[in-house]
């Protein structure tokens, strides 16, 4: 594993602000290739969710061997401004490695590589699912990537997702599920008026405002086993009526429901829908993704045996925080997350210690061998 | 009064929007001189608020007697687009005269001039108290008329305005009194953060969707013998947050409340910022106009007399409607506002009926000598 800084530093030397394409593929094929990984990669969609880049890779064990996948995304998000060093040309100081993707998740998938370069062909089949859209509107990413695998009859039994996990210290939590994410853009119509005349004009404020109100009270559930409490949010108010003697003639808002494994996307946005109805106004739901859990069990615990032999630490099993493509990749097969300390991740001078690089190459590998022996 | 729709016609053609100064004071100031009046113009103010022409005229009666005004403001609102002629190309088609200013209220002006051109001078002093800024920010302008008037130490017994306070029919509504008025920009801070996260963040949303409920829950009065009941309309909303996943560090709503007599503006901001500091909010009142009212008496019987005996209609006596320039004037002498039919003031198309300037100039002429002789 010598070489597992320079693999990730040539992944994090190709910008690839999402949607990623082109050269950093590239450089995962030129590590992954002479693995013995057949390659197939592919470009779909359109603007302006696309064109986007997917690579399925695979190394196929002896017939009838298990198969185990690991996934990520080679995309990142843009720089920003008020980097020490340019945030694509990688730079170690000290123990860290500095550059944009170096924890989310280039670093991981230069882990992974690293990983299966100890694992004996012969153990099994391996496969990489790694899109070039996770950061984006994540439309032709890593769902193209699934109709792939299905068209191609690879599935696998077991999936590993390289995203960020850890929080304080790596390996103090995996992920085993995230919730579900709904959208819904809120809408009152009235009738425009001066203020002077109320009886003329139909407010639709007071109406968004009783809506949102209810909204606001909803309680959703009171947690699950493995969840928190699914939690509504309302993100924006619209009207933009600068004069202040018109009543306005429509009124605008949007929320954001965390929605854990009791609830469909659909049911969510039925109900958001049923309290907009009834307080004159209309609801546009967008779900982008629905709950999903890997309830506790051989796969978890195997994956925690790995992260506590290599690190003392026995893993927070957590649902918390944002959407990830596993949220996709669950329809396919078991999946569980679990990568580096999250704390730069989007942020200014992203940076991975060095030396976190090569535990969790170890423990893929050892997930990998585990998995494929399981 | 062979004379008056010319007059109307070249106040009309002296484009005035607001603020007015210049071509237009010259035009009236050209139509009073010559009627005895003593002319004292004057521009008050910077930018943005000004600069802004005044102009007061004032015809004196012999030693101790009466002393009654008309007043009236020569800007106009910007004519806006679709006019069938140019808007400040008076037109005479059919029984109508078109132009911007026409009923609001250069017509009036118009009017009281071929008034008084009836009333002999002996019978009292008669003066004009016209703003070239009503329809604007109004800092600059019938206020600073007031300080000239009373710096000059000629205050009125009684004034007249000429908005246009008729309904349907020329004479069928005059203003004894005027709502107050009252905007309040509210808005609430709180901490921004990951909708994924709210346990980080602090959403400012629901305390202001609370606060509004409450304001809009609000009961101000059940009416007043001359008044409708107080009313407050929510008129904006504002976050402008675009991200879906953010939760929002600020949100700003502004209401606009119209108060009767039994308010004062300083009682209704103090009461909406109490509600505004107990959901966690801050309050910037803006107070545009106090109530008035001129409550029924011998002032509002002449007038009505006076209309009746021109028009045949007995007017109802109101206070509905927006603000006008009374509610500076109240503070110098009884003030009542009769003029035009406002149908299409501050329209396209403004237009007058050319029947109903004579006539308005008779009630002035009626008013005024009635006045004089009270
Ligand atoms: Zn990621
Ligand atoms: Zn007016």
């Amino acid at each position: 594993m010598t070489q597992l800084v320079d693999l990730a530093e040539q992944l994090i030397a190709c910008p690839s602000v999402t949607p990623a394409s082109g050269m950093v593929f590239d450089a995962l094929e030129a590590m992954l290739a002479p693995l013995g990984f057949e390659i197939d990669r592919f470009v779909t969609g359109e603007a302006p969710d696309g064109p986007v880049e997917n690579l399925f890779a695979i190394r196929r064990g002896p017939k009838g061997s298990r198969h185990f996948a690991f996934a990520g995304h080679l995309d990142v998000v843009p720089p920003g401004e008020g980097w020490t060093t340019a945030p694509f040309a990688p730079e170690r100081r000290g123990d860290l490695l500095y550059g944009r993707g170096a924890v989310d998740m280039k670093g991981a998938i230069a882990a992974m590589v690293a990983a299966v370069a100890e694992v004996p062909a012969d153990a099994g089949t391996i496969s990489f699912v790694i899109t070039g859209d996770e950061e984006g509107p994540a439309v032709h990413g890593t769902r193209a990537l699934i109709d792939r695998m299905r068209e191609r009859g690879d599935i696998p039994d077991l999936i590993l997702v390289g995203e960020p996990t850890s929080a304080n210290r790596l390996g103090d939590m995996v992920k085993i599920g995230r919730r579900g994410s709904v959208n819904v853009w809120l809408e009152v119509d009235g009738t425009q008026g001066h203020v002077a005349y109320p009886h003329l004009a139909d407010n639709p404020i007071p109406k968004l405002v009783a809506m949102l109100a209810e909204l606001d009270a909803l309680e959703l559930d009171d947690g699950h086993e493995w969840f928190q409490p699914s939690n509504l949010e309302i993100t924006d108010l619209e009207v933009g009526n600068p004069a202040t003697n018109v009543i306005p003639a429509k009124a605008r808002a949007r929320v954001s429901v965390r929605f854990n494994a009791h609830h469909t996307g659909e049911e969510i946005a039925a109900r958001i829908s049923e309290v907009a109805l009834r307080h004159g106004g209309t609801a546009r739901p967008v779900i982008s993704g629905e709950a999903f859990l890997t309830p506790p069990g051989a796969f978890s615990a195997m994956i925690s045996a790995a992260v506590e032999a290599e690190t003392g630490i026995a893993p927070e099993l957590s649902t918390t925080g944002g959407t990830s493509d596993a949220r996709f990749l669950k329809d396919l097969a078991p999946v569980i997350e679990f990568g580096l300390c999250n704390a730069t991740m989007h942020k200014r001078d992203e940076a991975v210690a060095m030396a976190d690089l090569e535990t969790l190459a170890r423990i893929y590998a050892r997930i990998a061998w585990t998995a494929l022996n399981g």
